[in-house]
């Protein structure tokens, strides 16, 4: 919280804004959708809580807005998804957990895990989010008849591992280096993404 | 609720703990581990709160009494994981989902997750749960020297597919029948319990 302003100054309405995301993205991956309240946001951040009402409506406005993602996956999944195709699985990892870990505090894709599970109403919105945001380009760059259930299917396996190694800390996945971690699922994107897709068992 | 006793006539003991082992089940799978309280469970039950605390303590004693899994994992896991080893990934896909979908609404394995999501203290014990009961008898039975890992790595995808097809409801996955899913998921799990696990990046 770096200098309060002095009587007679007021921040620019742009820094009141950041100051009140800043807040609000931090409370949401800490204490988790639920337990976030736009009265506490407000306290942290400084401000009235009429004014964090005044921006940005009701709480689940706020989580909206607070889960923008650091990057757009509709242009960013198209690029990861071209040339070496054997690489693809690789290339998607370490991006992934590169977007995650960039600002572990405060991931969007941790603030999504946390609320997903706190009630159906924030589960909803969460569907809501993934779908669109990131379930629909991604789906729309893999390209194949079966994309939407590959698209699941690898949403489930990032959602899974965010939990175990940022919320739970299941070792040794919690511990290992990032690199390592990325090279340990890259084989599961790259079957999601271009492996056989069975929905049938296995004829034995 | 199945006839509340009259006056004069008190259900057995075992009767009242079980009322409320059903309640707190329910509940803790359908408000999640934050918003369950033994005031609650206590009044869904018909009991008077402090019989809840008498017999079960805090709520977290209470959270581990409802966990209990429906199957012990030290002994089915072995028998899943021995015979035809490359049916293995099948053998266990399909049993986690038959066990998951048992009891949809009380799965402890949705609680877990649910629970795991909502505050740091929660994590923690559903961290601990975890590793002692499910890792633990799966990296053994798994026995290779990077079971541990093989272990963590097969629990992110369970997480992620409870969260996708119950929590979240991320379709196509939601709606699949059990066997489509258990087929989809199948070779990641057999991936994880056979396959080569690297830890660094494939040579190109």
């Amino acid at each position: 919280m770096a200098g309060a302003p002095g009587p007679g100054r007021r921040p620019g309405q742009s820094g009141t804004r950041e100051a009140i995301l800043a807040a609000a993205r931090r409370q949401f991956a800490e204490l988790g959708y639920d337990r976030t309240s736009l009265r506490q946001v407000a306290l942290e951040a400084g401000v009235d809580p009429g004014l964090v009402r005044h921006f940005h409506g009701t709480k689940q406005e706020l989580f909206v807005a607070v889960v923008e993602l650091p990057i757009d996956p509709a242009t960013a999944l198209p690029a990861l998804l071209t040339g070496d195709r054997d690489a693809m699985g690789e290339r998607l990892a370490t991006f992934l957990l590169e977007v995650i870990e960039s600002d572990p505090v405060g991931s969007p894709i941790i603030s999504l895990a946390r609320a997903a599970a706190s009630e159906p109403a924030a589960a909803r919105m969460v569907r809501d989010l993934v779908t669109t945001r990131i379930l629909a380009p991604l789906t729309q760059a893999i390209g194949a008849d079966d994309a939407a259930l590959r698209a699941s299917l690898l949403g489930s396996q990032v959602v899974g591992l965010t939990f175990a190694r940022y919320v739970v800390g299941i070792e040794p996945l919690a511990s290992m280096p990032r690199e390592q971690v990325a090279a340990a699922i890259a084989p599961t994107m790259q079957h999601y993404l271009t492996g056989p897709i069975r929905t049938t068992p296995a004829a034995r």
